[in-house]
């Protein structure tokens, strides 16, 4: 290995002298936090920041700026302080450390300008790592991409979806580093410090993997240079450290996880580091050397397709090549069901912004945030209920206020003899809970094509619900459609209720009418598209016009999906809202079937509305001339 | 290798041709589902079932069995064959395949009786595998458990999840078989044919990893039985395949995955199967050598602690150790975060009946499914937050009916500096979406320890959510708490209205209540401990006698939680109800602040009650004389 100089040495000892001092200082002011895991990555963030990176501080998300991803997001003080060497951060603002109103939280979050992604749930840090890669080699970049794991989270699954798509991708631009403490939370790591076990794993998932003293700046600089000259594929830099290296007796100590020192103890310890400084300035910064090529322009959106009868899942991936003519900062990811989902049809149209991501949703959604920290739109697509396999990642990308959109295909019992393994049947009460959320649940082709467009100009997390089957045409081209609206289909002066529905539920619904009609019953049909947020309005004025009554019919489980969305939206109201939803497990079988089987289909919805309407003499409905 | 007998050869070779052929008649009659999935895996399954495993066909669940969980769940019509070939299942049976009403569904579901857990989400297997190998060895049986995995899900980070446990744990007694047969659903896997990468990546994580042609028995059965004597650890035998092996010319091709053949391609290929035959009957069953020592007995349960005040998850703890004491089927597992929900507590008082799962949640959720399959009674807990990472692995077990215990600890923004990343805030929402799942959330330690007991007592999935911060105590130790019950803890004849809460929101409304009675203003206090059921009727006698008014306080996102729990159970019957929850993406701060800033603390429901009853001027409140 090269030799480093001394200058450089004792410059990077001090920086991670006075990142440990931060750190300390912090937690202890805070009363909480997590300094010991900081002080073990310290050197290695020190040597990052001032010997290796190529940042732009006035612009950290910048795509030719080197990005770094604090995986190991509990050690936040040591990312306030090195961007606080950096004097992007005030110094004096670092013991502001959790304080509310601080942007300096617990854990990092985008508010802050050089968070890509929010951390803190562990093992999602190297799939965001993989979203700004491959970002960054498609905007022309030779930007590289440093996420700091903490070895305890290397137990997450998703690394290794992450680890293996980066060597599928040869992802040169990609390093890891591995903070080996030993130690987790609650007592050692399943590997301690068995750097060649991580080196192995490593190196099986396609990664040249470096062991290094983490506290040996001579070991690391070199090592952290040579992954960053790599033209082959991604490296992982195994670091052996210390938990608490330098904060005095608790080195090494369990039980001094997310634990601040006490005052006493934190001043002792901060003394005794400062009598280790040499007192040497940090080097300036080391900028990216050029400016991109500006991004490419939006193009005018070509003419939408006409769609006579076809699965909304279909128009899906038609919609989608359409969005993506216009804006090329549209990217689409799959997780090997592209073929059914119809993401295979923009894979087509643009390979080149195409990311397969195999069976592996965590990576999936994860790599979408990191394209998006890197100005894309992404597109993420699979069986909605396969989509929960993200759930965490989902929850992370709202706190991150990611850009990012979902499509779940293949919604509910209508998908029919499959069976309940692949229905969504809670994906909208994922989707609902997330703060901040869209969720459109278009009927027909031409409003999926309207919530593709829709998803691809609301800034933030939208998700589209699609369903198998086919299903006629509603809308022509020329209908209008919006986030937070919905559609009145059938309305008439006497009608006796307001059926609410969506997707394939709406065609039930349409049915239904249709034979209630016939038999003299007249009931409102409303399409509640948008099922996050709702019109609440409009729902309110169409129960007043029916009897104060809502009939909200939904291929999902009871809780969390289109019931709980309208009954909020009419909450002190006054309004009957009934609710027929799938209430137990379902089976395989034809999707007809199933529907009527777990009672949403038009002759459940028939016999609801009739036994709703006799129920209430009184109400406005005529009766046919029995 | 010892050489196989060629009469067995014959034997075997008999049985997986009468697999493929079942599993092409199957999925013909059906209209749908994977022939060229089975296929690949028939030979395999063929060795297993006849050359390998001791089974129990009278018994398939038994401890003393081997057991075998089909990872690829849509090569179902594969299993469904086999079992028939052991005449558990009648083989004209196998052509109602997906038929509504029949059992043998599109995936495999544990109403059948040799299925331990649902499939078909793909890479869930292997944990619960390394469950049901735990399970066997915990209850003394020298049972063996195969699972059979397809190429393309060892991509879902859970496969490595479960390889990194079996591989800590040593579990000799656990065989992965993965049929590598290089095409996925919508294209080529990403590692083909390589064996040797699928070799390395189980060595990496602590296998050993023995290639062989999956179509040659003469290599495979001598593999599987060098696995089946393993006394060092976890083996996978990696398997070269082709899809669609045996099936003509589709064999080996792209295109036909989740495709049955056409009737008369059918014909012409079971035609050809057919004329292979040896029509050589099969050897009967190996049976287990021997049976299991009966489980240990019941004991009478310790004294409840008395609590002061305490933290529910400290009371989790304690609770779980007292229930422990009781029912030796109860064991537990931890993300390592045992020492914030207390899980610790338990691993002090039965190490044997512990499980220390890591940072892997997905792989943690599985293992306990597995664990349910051997007879335990498994309680998994980490940060509520965190187990939304296993959504998808809860989103099975619900299907699997299975006997799963979760507890999530830290919910909401009463948890304070952590921040976002860390509160669960959409738990509610995700427990509440699974079919059959009952939700508690205890206010105080009596209240815990009554929740965990009624958690051991019913059979099927149940959640639990504690809080961080210490509550005092509410309840005596002779207060009865029950699965769908409610406590009304405050009440008047003058209360302007109701205000239903849990956990740590229910001592903000008592909070309230005394600052509101202070003030003249008086409120009915509900604690809703049973979020799933909910006591739907004694909440509208709450309205009824209150103004018909609720106001329902939640620390959790307005989707998914106590809200529509609430509005649900109260839909249809004219009750107005209020709902205080958490709007926005919190920040760090101080648990006190932050409910408030968040609307859900006592200051805030003061104020919105005030503002109830002030917009209402009819209400029953008493007014203070101003």
């Amino acid at each position: 290995m090269v030799e480093v100089p001394e200058g450089l040495i004792q410059v990077l000892e001090d920086v991670a002298t006075r990142l440990r001092i931060e750190s300390v200082r912090a937690t202890t002011a805070a009363g909480s936090g997590h300094p010991t895991s900081a002080a073990s990555a310290a050197d290695l963030v020190a040597a990052l920041f001032f010997a290796v990176m190529r940042l732009d501080p006035d612009e950290p998300r910048s795509p030719a700026s080197d990005r770094f991803v604090l995986s190991k997001g509990h050690a936040a003080p040591l990312l306030y302080a090195a961007w606080a060497e950096l004097g992007v951060v005030p110094r004096e603002a670092l013991t502001t450390l959790r304080a509310l109103d601080s942007d300096l939280e617990g854990h990092p979050t985008p508010r802050l300008p050089f968070v890509d992604v929010a951390t803190g749930s562990l093992g999602q840090g190297l799939s965001a790592g993989v979203g700004l890669a491959l970002g960054a080699r498609w905007r022309g970049s030779d930007a590289r991409i440093f996420v700091l794991l903490g070895d305890g989270e290397t137990a997450e699954g998703s690394v290794w979806e992450a680890a293996q798509m980066a060597g599928h991708e040869r992802l040169a631009n990609l390093i890891a580093v591995v903070d080996v403490n030993g130690l987790g939370q609650s007592g050692p790591t399943m590997l301690d410090h068995d750097l060649r076990a991580f080196q192995r794993r490593f190196a099986a998932f396609g990664w040249t993997a470096i062991a290094v003293d983490g506290h040996d700046l001579r070991q690391i600089v070199p090592a952290l240079r040579r992954a960053r000259q790599s033209r082959r594929g991604p490296t992982a830099i195994v670091a052996r450290t210390v938990k608490g290296q330098g904060l005095g007796d608790i080195a090494g100590q369990e039980g001094w996880h997310g634990r601040p020192l006490p005052a006493d103890a934190a001043e002792r310890v901060i003394a005794a580091l400062e009598a280790t400084l040499h007192h040497v300035p940090p080097p300036p910064v080391q900028r990216p050397r050029a400016r991109l090529a500006s991004r490419p322009q939006e193009q005018p959106l070509p003419e939408p397709r006409h769609h006579g009868e076809v699965a909304t899942r279909e128009a899906y991936g038609d919609a989608l090549v359409r969005l993506g003519a216009g804006d090329p900062r549209v990217v689409a990811l799959d997780g090997d069901v592209k073929n059914s989902t119809y993401a295979e049809r923009f894979r087509a149209a643009y390979p080149e912004r195409f990311v397969e991501a195999y069976i592996a949703e965590q990576n999936m959604v994860g790599t979408a945030m990191g394209l998006a920290a890197q100005g894309f739109v992404p597109f993420a697509s699979s069986f909605a209920c396969f989509l929960t396999r993200a759930a965490d990642q989902l929850r992370m990308a709202a706190i991150s206020r990611s850009n990012l959109k979902l499509c779940g295909s293949h919604a509910g019992v209508s998908i029919g003899e499959d069976g309940p393994s692949q229905m969504g049947l809670e994906d909208l009460a994922l989707f609902r809970a997330l703060p901040e959320s869209v969720v459109l649940y278009p009927a027909d082709g031409t409003a999926t094509d309207a919530c593709v467009l829709l998803a691809g100009r609301h800034q933030g997390l939208v998700y589209i619900r699609t369903t198998r089957m086919k299903t006629p045409p509603l809308y022509g081209l020329d209908e209008a459609f919006a986030v937070g609206g919905l559609k009145v289909l059938r309305a008439s002066e006497r009608d006796a209720l307001t059926i609410v529905a969506a997707g394939i539920t709406l065609h039930e619904a349409l049915a239904a009418h249709h034979e209630l009609a016939g038999a003299g019953i007249l009931v409102r049909i409303i399409d509640l598209y948008s099922a996050k947020p709702v019109d609440g309005a409009a729902l309110l004025e169409a129960a007043r016009a029916t009897g104060n009554r809502l009939l909200v019919v939904e291929d999902h489980y009871p809780a969390g999906g289109l019931g709980d969305a309208v009954r909020e939206a009419v909450a002190g109201a006054g309004v009957i809202v009934h609710h027929l939803a799938v209430r137990e497990i379902p089976r395989s079988g034809p999707p007809r079937k199933l529907l009527e089987r777990y009672g949403i289909g038009r002759g459940a919805i028939v016999s609801a509305v009739r036994g709703l309407v006799e129920e209430t003499p009184g109400a406005p409905a005529q009766r046919p001339a029995a």
